[in-house]
This record gives C-alpha cells, structure tokens and sequence, in this order.
C-alpha cells in the first residue's frame, strides 16, 4: 500500500518560502479516491455552502490537522456524482506543523466515502492541474435492466443492451487533437475547445464468480490531455445513441464538426456511471 | 444473465392445490442478493415494523404484483447489515395470475439494494430453508486501518493486520461434525448446537488495477449443513483474535469443547464484513 513514511521525517532545510515574508509552507499531493454519490461534486458550492462536496470535506480535515484554513486544488472538478479512483490534489500547509502520519490523520477525519490513498512532498512547482499531462476517465454502462448486482449499482448506468459493433465504430472519431465543442455542455463559455484524446476504448467488465454466466458490463476508458465540462459523459451518451441504433455512427463526423452541442440528438449520460481512474504527471501514458 | 423466460408461458395443468380447497398457487423460488448496510436483516421486525428489512421490501413487491398479501421465506435470516449475492427464497403466489416477467417487475419494484437475480418455478415439495443441503459464507477482513477503497467500506472489517499463520492453524479446528454451542450468540435456545463444516478456507481478494501493489483483503469462506446464530461472526472473531495474537490457537479447541459462549475471549466480528454467497440445493457441494 502507498506510505507516508518518507513524510514523517521531514527536511525543513529546502522549503518553500511563501510570498510576503509569510512563514514557509510545505506542497502536499494527495490522491484521493471517492464514491461521489451524495457530493455536489467536487469543488466547493459558493452559492450552497450546505452541500457537501469532495474539495470540502479535505479542506475541513486538512484545516484540523493544521490548525489553520487549508486550500485544497484538484486536478479538475469532477460533476456532482461522479466517483473517483485516482484523482490527484494539492495544497499547502504550514512547514512548521510536527511530522505526522498524514494519510492516516487524513483518513480518521474523513468521511468513509472519501479516502485517501496517498500523501507525498510535491515536486518543486507541482500543481495539481497546471502539471497534468493527461487523465483518464472510464464509464460503465450495463447492459440489463433489469439486473444489476446491487453493490454495483452505485457505479454503472442501466442503459439496457448495446450494439458493440456500433458503439466500437464511433471511438476513432472521438481520438486525436479536436475541436470536441459538440461535447461541451450547454453554457460552457471556454474559448479554445481544442482537446487532444490520446486514447478511446472500450472493453468488458471482469467475470464475476457470484453472477454467472459473465457481467454484462462496457467499460468505455478515455485520455486526454483535459477534458470540457460534461464532455465524457456526452462522449457516453454519443456511443449509447449509436450502441441503441439511434444514431448512424456515420453521421458522428459532420456532428463533431458543427461544434454545437444542441445539434447533437444525444443526452447526457448520468454521472453515476462515470470514474476518474488517473491523473498523469509523467509526459509518460 | 438468469432469465425467467420459462416461467413466462404457465403450465397449470400440474399445479399444486393449496389445503382447503383455496385456488391453487404457484410456488416460486427467488434468488436475491442484497447489499445489507440499511436493512435489520432478513426478517420482518415484528416489534418495530418501521425498519426496513429484506423480506418485508420483497413482501411489498410481491403483493403488489399478486393483488394479495404474499408471504416470503428465507434459507435463512441474516443478521441487521449483513449482505447476500445469493440468498434463496420460496414464496406462493396465486396460480391464476397472468404470465409476466417476473424478474423484471420485482426488480422495478424493489429498492435499488435489493435485487432479484432470478425467479424460477419451485421444484416439487420445495422449501428454501429445509431442502437447503448446505449454505456458504463469506467474512471479508481488510488489514488496513487508514485506507480502504471507498467503494469496499460497506463490506468488509477494517481489522488491521492479522498474522496469517496463525489464523490458519484454526481453520481445521472448525470443520467437521462438531457442538458449536462455543460460537452461538449468547441467549439463544436452541437445542441441538451440532453443525456439519464441511470447508472453512482463507484467501486472499483479488488484485485490482486501481490500489497497488494489492489489496490487502483476506476472505474466509465457510460452507455447512446450517448455521447457528451469530455462528460465522463468533468464527470471524475467533480467527481475528487469533490473528492479532491476543489467542493462542492452540488453547481454541479447549474453548471450543467448553460450549459456553462466554467463556471465549472473543468480540463478534462486525455485520458488515459478512456476506451469504450461495445456498445449495443439489447435494453437490
């Protein structure tokens, strides 16, 4: 399991100095996985503070540990819920606090649906979201409706049997460096819509010894070098129309080309089925 | 996946007559499985009809889909939180009603915690709790403390490090034909404590891509010709104690011989790491 014990001996000799003559600070990065079911999300709701979220539940646990409010940033906002295996975050805290286990402190904090794998030093000039070369998104589809184990049910989305064939065709459309604005959501004003999909593919859920004969479960798994807002689950929602014949795959090209999302005959597929896997900071995938 | 599709065209030609000359009923047998973190166990509450519990939520939709009260049995009554992939249940339901898809309209019916994987016609003079030849248990120990993966929190025994070694040099002191008054729940009255173990195994949980280097689970599973209450946790909190050194395996037959419950220096393992896997009919084990 990942340690914290190269933290537990800190050497306060090389620490950033923050600015304004302010006492030094150290840069945590944490990974941090979540069942996202009753967040608001990720990050902070400034209009409804009363909602939980991801980015407050750390800070609350973060601003116990250091006797002082803590900042935390994420790698991105992950939409109310939506899960997290490997999201990745950032903050500072007081250089001068006594060496502590942190994960562990972190954990006795934190609600039982938020863990954390995780804590390291930071490298010089880490930012959780600045630094990302890419992440990796993946959403389950499942393809009963009228079964699904119950401790899955939290994690997929029951959208009923899909054309695989269909679906498979769609994915070399959704690769490569793109104007993905078809698959923003409706509202967002973000000027350059230009994303790079490193990869898009799709594969079967694991066997299952307690549900014979097999899962029958799609995973569709996504890297890019940053996602719009809503754009996996619209990318879901577009391989569900193709997967239920609803939409030709070959009219998917000249759809992604007319960047308007309300052009596209698609629904947003819900969070429940969506997980961020990973965040990479190697330049490595 | 189970389908119910044989159940969809009635032969009613050989259908049982109830007693009393009522109309004749149609005996059903449920699979279920249940993720039972909200529930006070299998068994209707007779005294605080208010909690939820798995056979009331099937009760409800089954009497629903029948137009009349049904009356629902299990193999067997789990415990308040405790889980099932493969609980066995018979029910009657009036013979007269029209073929419908049975494991579509209960699952529609039932909270999304409680799902039917099959329903099938019983065969003859069957009973879910006295044809059972044996049933298999699971208790999932997890030996970390700080970290869990949050999707794993509802369904294991956040225990800490157990020595392996040790817990299994019990396991043979727990199989075969033996009293287990020693690992009853304290008050209950039941005469004959005598119980065939025909396996008791310890394992490790499966690799996952998302945790590494791996999960530190470890899983025992116990199959028997029946159980007394409490029976596999006592069992779950003999092998932890062991396990974390505070008993010496060598004095457990002595305790077990003893038949006193509270004469074992053992807590019962909590509800939530234990799940009933299967129950089987054949003879097969």
């Amino acid at each position: 399991m990942p340690t914290s014990h190269a933290f537990d001996a800190p050497g306060p000799g090389d620490l950033p100095r923050s600015a304004c003559g302010a006492p030094p600070v150290r840069r945590l990065k944490l990974l941090v996985a979540y069942v996202g079911t009753r967040y608001a999300g990720w990050q902070l709701q400034d209009a409804r503070k009363s909602l939980p979220t991801i980015q407050g539940e750390l800070e609350r646990a973060l601003g116990r540990l250091a006797g002082r409010p803590v900042r935390v940033h994420g790698s991105g906002r992950t939409d109310a819920g939506v899960h997290a295996h490997g999201q990745v975050a950032h903050c500072d805290v007081p250089a001068d606090l006594p060496p502590r286990p942190w994960r562990h402190a972190l954990n006795a904090l934190l609600p039982m649906d938020v863990r954390v794998l995780d804590v390291m030093d930071a490298p010089a000039g880490f930012d959780a979201r600045r630094s990302a070369g890419s992440k990796t998104y993946r959403y389950r589809f499942w393809q009963e409706t009228a079964f699904v184990p119950p401790h899955l049910v939290p994690f997929v989305w029951r959208c009923g049997p899909l054309d695989r064939d269909a679906v498979e065709a769609v994915l070399p459309m959704l690769t490569g460096t793109r104007d993905f604005a078809s698959l923003r959501n409706v509202g967002t004003k973000v000027r350059d819509c230009t994303r790079t999909v490193f990869g898009a593919t799709i594969g079967e859920g694991p066997a299952c010894e307690h549900y014979p004969p097999h899962l029958p479960e799609l995973r569709f798994d996504v890297t890019a070098d940053g996602f719009l807002k809503q754009m996996v689950r619209n990318m879901a929602g577009l391989l569900h129309a193709c997967g239920k014949g609803r939409l030709d795959p070959g009219a998917v090209p000249e759809l992604l080309r007319a960047g308007d999302r309300t052009a596209l005959p698609v629904a947003t597929a819900p969070a429940c089925g969506l997980c961020l896997l990973r965040v990479d900071y190697s330049g490595e995938r």
